[in-house]
């Protein structure tokens, strides 16, 4: 089974990572990369909604926005120190924005379209890791 | 010479575009498309820098943060409509402090990198775009 | 005017550039950044056209698959130096093909939709300019 | 433990997805995610040796296109219908490239920077998924 490297590479990373809490980092990345792409997943899934499309219009949105943030969210947290601490705030801030938008419109689907149950989960659990992490780092 | 159509593609657009200032708007995107193009190429006329690499290495970090939310906030804007206020104005706060820190850490460098002094211009003018189109936002 | 800052990031390049066309460089990247964002706002103004959406569910994701392919090509090509020739190449083909997709996927929409017509436009404009640049490679 | 969902949305997906190996496709998805973040991580690794910087610029530069080009990727394949065979034949085949390209530079670098081989074996897996992927697509 394939699988992310996240932690891999935060071991091996050769320079402190400060006194950011390790596993929180790492599964706060993971989340992100597997929200960005369930959200593209599900962009798509609903475009195959034919007849339902008018009713999805609002939710393909959200999820492209909520898969470009996750995407730019688990970049800036691969690049492991020197964090500037507001910049990775303020982006993990919005990217619990996005999350949860996107968690609240895939919801109001997700008894008709499993797609949209399976997206909603994704970006609750990833707007939980960026929350816990925002609370990690003070 | 090439340049971007932004303007087109708002004019064109098949709905209402509520009451956002059309070319605040604009004006963002299209700064939000330079920035982040000027970032990408400064990391990499950094890492030309033969010699001065470790001098420099905060500065690119800071350039490839810059260049992922930059283009993650020009996507974000680029979908004109049913915008949920509170996800754009979270990119939005999270692009200009990724600017703002990217500017101030290019202008380290300016006096000595051409490259990073017309990085540290687009990065004030993303910034500056991104503040007036929030302050239009309300 | 917002415009993009790439020739000056060109300009100040502090390294040799090799014997690429630093014209038709400069120009490949605006094109692609002019399709990356013409792209992502036509799928979401196809999102907009209520009534129609089963017939422009391909349109959308053709833009998207474009928006993505453009983006990563202009982010490969702002790395000026040090070209893998190869990589170079294949990432401009495969630009050249998501361009050409587009293209006639809007095309077929562009009498009755504008934004398709002003998108097929700069998808045309990139295509062409990817080609132009694959020829001056060699 | 974090975990992508591509086999759920790919299980719960509501349309036909034509005759592609269901199999072949979430394990590519999977491996271009991992690939994509195992490079944005080293390049940020790389910056981190302070005293080999000039060694590992290229391999940085490296880094940053594979992770560009694998993450366009996972973004075409996870929009699961309506392939253009062409397309997504054009954008496996400059994902090899990158890959394949990626792992020749950090393997160079793999005996002196753990990081480095961590990351060409990601390199290597998802080069490998890609080119099945591709034979699959006939």
């Amino acid at each position: 089974m394939a699988s992310l490297v996240v932690e891999d590479m935060l071991r091996t990373y050769p320079a402190d990572l400060g006194d950011v809490d390790r596993q929180k980092l790492a599964h706060c990345i993971e989340e992100c990369a597997a929200c960005a792409q369930a959200c593209g997943a599900c962009a798509d899934a609903c475009l195959s909604e034919t007849g339902h499309l008018d009713m999805l219009a609002k939710c393909i949105r959200t999820n492209m926005d909520c898969a470009d943030v996750c995407q730019a969210t688990g970049s800036v947290l691969s690049r492991h120190t020197g964090y500037d601490a507001n910049l990775t705030r303020a982006v993990l801030r919005a990217c619990v924005v996005a999350c949860a938008t996107c968690a609240d419109e895939c919801e109001r689907h997700a008894s008709r379209h499993e797609h949209c149950r399976v997206c909603a989960d994704a970006c609750h659990r990833c707007r939980q890791a960026c929350d816990d992490l925002l609370g990690a780092l003070g």
